[in-house]
């Protein structure tokens, strides 16, 4: 199969107006007027983030998710996206109606269109990039950079069952013990549930936001440097699912434990700060919007971001995070 | 040096303020009112596209100019990219910091601004992937599916250096007798030079339009088929550099040499069809930019791309371009 046949064929059928029916080299896009662009791109690679071999429906979804994170943190509603599907001669055909399968359905849970992208084949692993593009009403996007001093830190969901769900991928033997809770850290790991929803909720309320892909206190980093505040984050307040307390609770040190799921990362919620006389409004909204959302901390004068445990005693944490060296 | 120390000493520097300094994950950016925005995605791959080892400030050029061309072609002004940049342990911090400085140099050349993108690691080839944005007024696009039954085909620049240029790199025995246009041919294909100075006089005159990546008859074959009509081409008005000219005079069969010029791909040149009444004006707006232009076909009805010979008898063309096949 050549790349115009894969558009003509499985692509195609998955793009907007704007993409031109893939017949030209670009997407045409008519922004509306009074709103502001948020665009932002994201790039999974085979065999760092996802496993060899692995090309299928839910691939396309980490990939469409992982993006969608980006833009709902910023309280916008994302519109399409530019598709770059760099791919290997192991990829078959049925993996291509598979994975665009997968496409197909996140196209539909999140509002989104194809509009345009480039087919390229490579001798080494695959590589997908997404560049996503988002409207908001303008000056309303919500930035790492607000944060205020006193404001409320919350995040949605709970966090750290993707890191969980990678152990289990990985086939890690300090997993074994809880086969009963694989189905759920696997969902959370290759169908991670950005708070989509609440994306007008982010905007009306938050100060600032952005999603957790490296880990929430590598994160959390990030925004308090954007901010130039410090965050003061209570370890034992990070939700956690049912799955994930057990898994903590059954551990040697569960300080350890619950550091791991605050720092294991992919978890495509969303952390923000709230003023406090709003912190009640977000809260309702969130319910009416089936999102779990919780207070985890306070942004206080300073730099960076102090984890405290249960005294209110800051720990120490070596890696924050996930990071690329290069 | 990891990802964030890469993106702040080397790629910060040349963002624009939608970029918000790159602290954030997305961009942000206010569409003019009354414009549409277009929008194209080119990907380069490290041993497909380029060869292994390469990683330097022509690098850099030939993926902005790569996708600048895309723009280009629309009749569209570029603005800004998102670059996903997935790379291997080989590239080195000096290789970085020369890779930047060609994409200043060409940022400068096209008043282009980095706004944001995605810096992985990979255990493979190099793949960097540019997503560019570009306005036009509104309904001025110029798309590939305007050509008309009657129109001129006109391409600018000359066809073919950079075919004659990747030999050179490659260092192909059929070409060591003619090392006085190394220089050159190595030029084109290492700096293509999209007419950028003509995008407002392709949007003026210019009925369909598509930049040259495939190969010059691929492409024509692409407008084609956007257009639902027919391109006749002849081979011999296919305008070609003196150094080019020099190496199928040389050649024992003139007419094959033509076409691996007219099929090689990788010359960053438009293909434009243009009513006849508008032909004059289209020539002499293309002289006051110092830009090439050739006639070198008509648009009939019909479908496909017929290449004529010197007596007007149409040729046998097999691969009309490059093409991926996954």
């Amino acid at each position: 199969m050549n790349e115009f046949e894969l558009i003509q064929s499985y692509l195609a059928g998955l793009a907007g107006p704007e993409g031109l029916g893939l017949l030209d080299d670009v997407a045409l896009w008519m922004p509306p007027h009074g709103m502001e662009t948020v665009i932002s791109t994201d790039t999974l690679v085979e065999g760092v983030h996802f496993l060899n071999g692995k090309f299928d429906s839910e691939l396309a979804q980490k990939l469409i998710r992982s993006n969608v994170s980006d833009i709902v943190a910023k309280g916008s509603d994302p519109l399409g996206y530019m598709l770059s599907l760099t791919l290997n001669k192991q990829v078959r055909e049925a993996d291509i109606a598979n994975f665009c399968e997968g496409l197909a359905l996140d196209q539909q849970k999140f509002g989104l269109k194809l509009w345009g992208g480039d087919t390229t084949h490579t001798p080494g692993p695959n590589v997908l990039s997404v560049t996503i593009i988002g409207t908001v009403p303008s000056g309303e996007t919500v930035k790492r950079s607000g944060a205020q001093n006193g404001d409320v830190v919350c995040v949605t969901g709970t966090i750290g069952d993707s890191h969980l769900g990678l152990k289990v991928t990985l086939n890690q033997r300090d997993i074994l013990d809880f086969a009963s809770n694989f189905d759920h850290w696997r969902h959370a790991y290759h169908k991670p549930d950005p708070p989509y929803k609440l994306r007008h909720g982010v905007r009306f309320f938050a100060s600032a936001a952005l999603d957790i892909s490296d880990g929430l206190i590598a994160d959390a980093g990030h925004l308090a440097k954007a901010s130039n505040v410090s965050l003061a984050i209570d370890l034992d307040d990070i939700p956690l699912s049912r799955e994930s307390s057990d898994w903590v609770n059954r551990q040697k040190d569960s300080t350890l434990a619950r550091i791991a799921l605050a720092t294991g990362g992919d978890d495509y919620q969303v952390l923000l700060t709230v003023n406090p006389n709003k912190y009640d409004e977000l809260v309702n909204i969130s319910k009416a919007c089936g999102v779990f959302m919780t207070q985890i901390g306070c942004v206080k004068l300073g730099k960076n971001v102090r984890v405290l445990d249960q005294k209110g005693d800051p720990l120490n944490i070596k890696k924050p995070g996930y990071m690329h060296f290069v």
